[in-house]
């Protein structure tokens, strides 16, 4: 989901917002179903049970000229975001990916081949981490765009159980924990704009054109413990700010602790931090945490996390995150959010 | 899905030809999962077999300018027809719809009620069809467009195992039949496009307008017994052909045995049978099955089928549709496949 603050029909009105809207008025109209519903409307994926056991639901589309640019012909890298985007989804559950359909939004002017380098760009996503493309559909459409919708399953929680994160799951005194360096996608994209000659910057680029979702680290999550978790995708602020109003929670950051791509410092240097703070993509995940859990997960698995921060106070209405810098007063920000390719 | 003779890329080149390709890739590129596809990229919805059992899989999209008008601000109308097109997916394998994903791509220029108009009109659907929305996606794009993906469950067969129905099981001697009337709503399009004042043009632009899934219908075909089928969501004919092709038959249609939509009569005379032969977007069921099932078929749900051919061969490579008249001469079509909008 990347519509932060998107102008609709010339109302300033939050993704948020209409999403609330939207998910309301399936409630108050369609009753069919509603038991089946374990997590629904506004996580990274959805959960339900079925007669056997359930199944993680999630979906995310990229258009030409929003998230890609067709000129650029990069239709591999396309695809392989594509199916990375939804993949990612699946690890902010811990889940398992399991089956893809593909809607392709097809306009006159761009030729087949294209179609199947974007496959070819897929697939090795879905081959590398799972997942596997059984269906889709092909529209004729002025602009194109690709939809992916994907199934998974969830992974066994520390009793044996399906178990899988969520964002209202925060409690007072969690730990706040990041996976891997943060602000890579983010630096890539802007140094590939300014088409400077930096030196690391292909290494920024690939992170901008081939994140990688935490499938099995979301797994591993699960497996020891983690409740409360989702994925990095609109900027770490922008998604902390989702799980503290998920969880109605108060989430204090301690900024030096924020692992930030070291390949960023000789391009951006103390501008680094806000790609970390802000760029979306990376693809990483955002988790809670007793600090018992943590410890363990720092123990098992020790080069893989990072914690940022904590949770300081709970019914907190619609949340709140505090920044704190190193010398303990609050920081704003100064990107408000990352609009990828307009950002 | 509706792309039966795109140029792409400056290429005329068949929606089948693009997606056999891109199927062929999926299979080269990426083995995970392959033993899970039951039914798999090319019928009206994909079978996969999970922990959870069986589950059935489909997605289709509607986007503005070529299968519905954002000027025309019919929002409940264009959410229904998007919720009835995958239904009808899910209908075609005779299955049980459960739970949907929608991705909405989100122009500036459209008001925010517009999508919670659109919402009303999905519900409605899956309130009285079966189906839930339980999450999605909302994408800006400069081109509205909005892209469903559901999920279902076989219905049990004459054995009480699940079972489905799909393309390429049509064999020698089977009796090709379909449920309710056709070219209503290419007609109702033809009406509304027209702007004539013709007596029954209101039931017509409803039958384009307000499609059903043939859901129960299909149900009840795979109680008693067929194993061969899709809905008509392209026309007749083109649907034949692709049924045809799948099972590698010679099929024989009797076009006075054709249903045709009695509302058309008064409006188009003779040509109705045009609509009915080459209207998309009816949502009707088409089937085959050995005549012993025809008939017990005939004798529990007598209204609601036809018979209207047969499978006169086998073994046929790409398949062949033949069309007799009234006085058994071979009949061409005089429309070729209906493009909707820009029929």
């Amino acid at each position: 989901m990347i519509l932060p603050n998107q102008n609709i029909g010339g109302q300033k009105q939050s993704e948020f917002e209409l999403i609330s809207r939207l998910a309301e008025l399936c409630d108050d109209l369609n009753n069919s179903g509603t038991d089946s519903i374990l997590t629904g409307i506004g996580d990274d994926a959805s959960v339900v049970s079925t007669t056997a056991g359930e199944i993680l639901l999630t979906t995310d589309a990229m258009v030409d000229g929003v998230h890609f640019r067709s000129n650029d012909k990069r239709w591999q890298d396309v695809g392989w975001k594509c199916a990375v985007s939804n993949l990612s989804d699946i690890a902010a559950m811990g889940g398992i990916p399991d089956h893809a359909l593909v809607t392709l939004g097809v306009p006159v002017a761009v030729a087949a081949d294209s179609y199947e380098e974007l496959y070819v760009g897929m697939n090795h996503a879905f081959d590398k981490f799972g997942g596997k493309i059984v269906g889709g559909d092909v529209v004729s459409s002025p602009v194109m765009f690709i939809n992916l919708a994907l199934t998974g399953h969830p992974s066994a929680g520390p009793n044996g159980k399906p178990s899988w994160m969520t964002r209202d799951a925060a409690n007072m005194g969690d730990l706040v924990c990041v996976t891997g360096p943060l602000g890579g996608s983010s630096g890539g994209l802007e140094t590939l704009l300014s088409k400077k000659d930096n030196q690391g910057k292909e290494i920024l680029i690939n992170r901008h054109f081939h994140p990688t979702p935490r499938i099995k680290l979301g797994q591993k999550l699960i497996q020891l413990g983690v409740k409360c978790g989702m994925d990095i995708s609109d900027g770490l602020v922008d998604d902390l700010k989702k799980l503290a109003r998920s969880s109605g929670t108060s989430i204090l950051i301690d900024m030096p602790a924020i692992p930030v791509e070291s390949e960023l410092l000789p391009i951006f240097g103390t501008e680094s931090i806000e790609h970390a703070l802000n760029g979306g993509e990376d693809y990483e995940l955002l988790f809670t945490a007793p600090s018992v859990i943590v410890k363990d997960i720092q123990l098992k698995i020790p080069s893989e996390i990072s914690v940022i921060g904590r949770v300081v106070a709970d019914n907190i209405q619609d949340g709140k995150v505090t920044v704190h810098d190193a010398n303990g007063y609050e920081y704003e920000p100064q990107r408000k959010g990352w609009d990828h390719l307009n950002g």
